[in-house]
């Protein structure tokens, strides 16, 4: 263990304590510890059952900030891990445990890069913060989004962010996540008349009525997408009419759906769409609608410049953008008119048995980290 | 007790017996002893666990067959009926049980008019017989369908039959029943490919691919009917897909669907025409059909005549035929090629809490019956 890095040190650390979402399990007070010895002035904001902090450095110019997770998925059966998955171990350069490259391997990055950083230029330029959450991986509710609103209430200007999620495909760095797709859904009740099949004028069947409309609504061409976005999309995830009786026309059919949409769009206009859609069909119908979160997207610029020449000096291949996948913390955050980007480990192994994530990568992440503070701060 | 009608005396003892569906509860040795007195042929005729017989009087010339049921539907909560279901009472006029009218009733008027008829033409003409099954209101497998096999292994004819159930809607006598429509049905899986709402590009939504199907089957005109028979109605009863989950694009659906149809279709043109549709909207799927039963018709003629001509003598009014509705045990014996004919007494309170009949209206009943044997066999 002498032998290991920092980072790696701080990562065995994190990973070994047992934080299954909401927990945190003393993870930020590590963090926090580390911090405080550096001169970042520390503000716990639990809210709820959550553990969230905030933490900042400097005082004047831009403000960058590292926005993670302390907390982990669920493990599965223990008896699969080849690692118990809280006693995290580097098997053949693969360092496994639960946490590993979601995300507890960014967080030891984060703090290494900035402490390493910070001892090489303690007066640098504009502020770096943190903003760290246990409640990611569940229902997020007490968590970032909360921050985010203290912030906002108190008028703190975040002008960038680095999400350590594990954006990486292939290689370290390889894809960097300049914004996600929005989602939206709908839980719809199309109403007809029950009945029984043998006397169907007596009848309406919601089924009958329903499937020209929910024909029309998986066709519709939403909108083209743009650059940084894939044409926004629209799936039924759940259908359900009928009480089993093979007899008896149906009263009532619920019908479960999602938009997964990009920016051109937002909750206005999908809503009114789709009402317009089953107005036309002359539906009588409810739909309760939940907004999962807006679009948001980093265009070009400073910061994605700044990640984009660290990644291509550190690990010599020019990373690609893109907004694919599901939503995250960085939704919240850009919220606050920040410029978000992801950057983390490989994904490819997160949530499973068996997570895992190559030990040398997180000396290399904390090294781009390092490398991006230096490219907007010195 | 002792001023009742015979009718009347009949019918409260067989609804005393609590045949509910497959049980026949001594009924059919009541109505047996009764017919074997007045010189039947007694053939029990059992399957599985039911109990059925057929009974016959005479060896030559045409052969009427009265046909029936001694099984009911359950009660329901006892305590909410106005008698013990099973201990049936006249009140006002009123006989209330449980079969009263579905179809004990019918039974006890059917053994009546033929005591009646014998005695005063002990020499008729023809063959009068009675088909009677204790699993008309379960699954009907070893009911009057496997009696019906068994008649028609032999060769037994029957010309005509009339079947007790209670067609009657606002008066005595006001509905006959010439036919029924048939029914068939289907359970439908359509196969997409599972997969996660923000990789719709993955994934196939069999609800998507379904929803055009099911508009069109559902918009479909089958055919016009005809002079008996309405158009056939096609109903979706049930439609699945998903798991709750609202992120998981489902990987199946499924659809159960019925058909009642006129004698103007049969179960191949209509499978056919499903089947075209499915394969026009391209989809993967499998059927499992059902087929519950072919429809039936029984153009007026000398069976019809001499109902309606019995009706207009006993109570003054003119029966209108009627082809709708759901089911019953004609469509099975009119595969002997038999004309039958549903006359029975109102069916307002059938399969209800309270189920009851007007007491004179059963004499009548058995007057109607007595009166069609004389129209036919002297
Ligand atoms: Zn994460
Ligand atoms: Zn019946």
């Amino acid at each position: 263990m002498s032998n290991l890095s920092p980072t790696l040190k701080l990562a065995l650390d994190l990973i070994s304590r047992s934080s299954i979402t909401p927990e945190d399990a003393g993870c930020q007070d590590v963090m926090i510890e580390r911090l405080k010895h550096i001169g970042f002035h520390i503000e716990p904001m639990p809210f709820g059952d959550v553990k969230n902090f905030y933490a900042k450095r400097g005082t004047s110019g831009p403000n960058l900030c590292f926005a993670g997770h302390t907390d982990v998925v669920p493990t599965g059966p223990e008896s699969e891990w080849k690692v118990p998955p809280f006693a995290p171990k580097i098997i053949d350069g693969i360092l496994y445990g639960r946490g590993a490259a979601d995300m507890k391997g960014s967080l030891a990055a984060m703090v290494t890069a900035v402490e390493s950083f910070i001892e090489a230029n303690p007066n640098h330029n504009g502020q770096i913060s943190f903003l760290i959450t246990s409640d990611e991986e569940g229902p997020f509710v007490d968590g970032t989004t909360r921050v985010v609103d203290a912030l906002m209430a108190r008028e703190e200007k975040v002008d960038w962010c680095i999400v350590g999620e594990p954006s990486s495909t292939h290689t370290l760095g390889d894809i960097i996540k300049n914004g996600r797709r929005g989602s939206f859904s709908g839980d719809l009740t199309i109403y007809g008349k029950q009945g029984h099949v043998a006397y169907p004028h007596l009848a309406k069947n919601p089924i009958h009525l329903a499937a020209p409309a929910i024909a029309e609504l998986a066709s519709t061409h939403w909108d083209d997408g743009n650059d940084f976005f894939p044409p926004t999309s629209f799936q039924v995830s759940n259908l359900n009419a009928g009480t089993g009786a093979t007899n008896v026309v149906p009263g009532t059919l619920k019908a479960l759906f999602n938009f997964r949409f990009s920016s051109e769009l937002d909750f206005d206009a999908l809503k009114s769409r789709v009402t317009e859609i089953l107005d036309k069909h002359q539906l009588r119908y409810d739909v309760e609608w939940t907004y999962n979160g807006l679009p948001f997207l980093t265009r070009p610029g400073e910061l994605v410049d700044a990640i984009k020449n660290a990644i291509e000096a550190t690990v010599q291949i020019t990373p690609e953008l893109s907004t694919s996948g599901g939503t995250s913390d960085g939704r919240f955050i850009a919220k606050m008119g920040t410029q978000v980007v992801e950057l983390g480990p490989i994904n490819a192994t997160i949530h499973q048995i068996n997570e895992c994530v190559e030990a040398e990568s997180l000396n290399q992440l904390s090294a781009i980290y390092e490398r991006i503070l230096q490219n907007l701060f010195t």
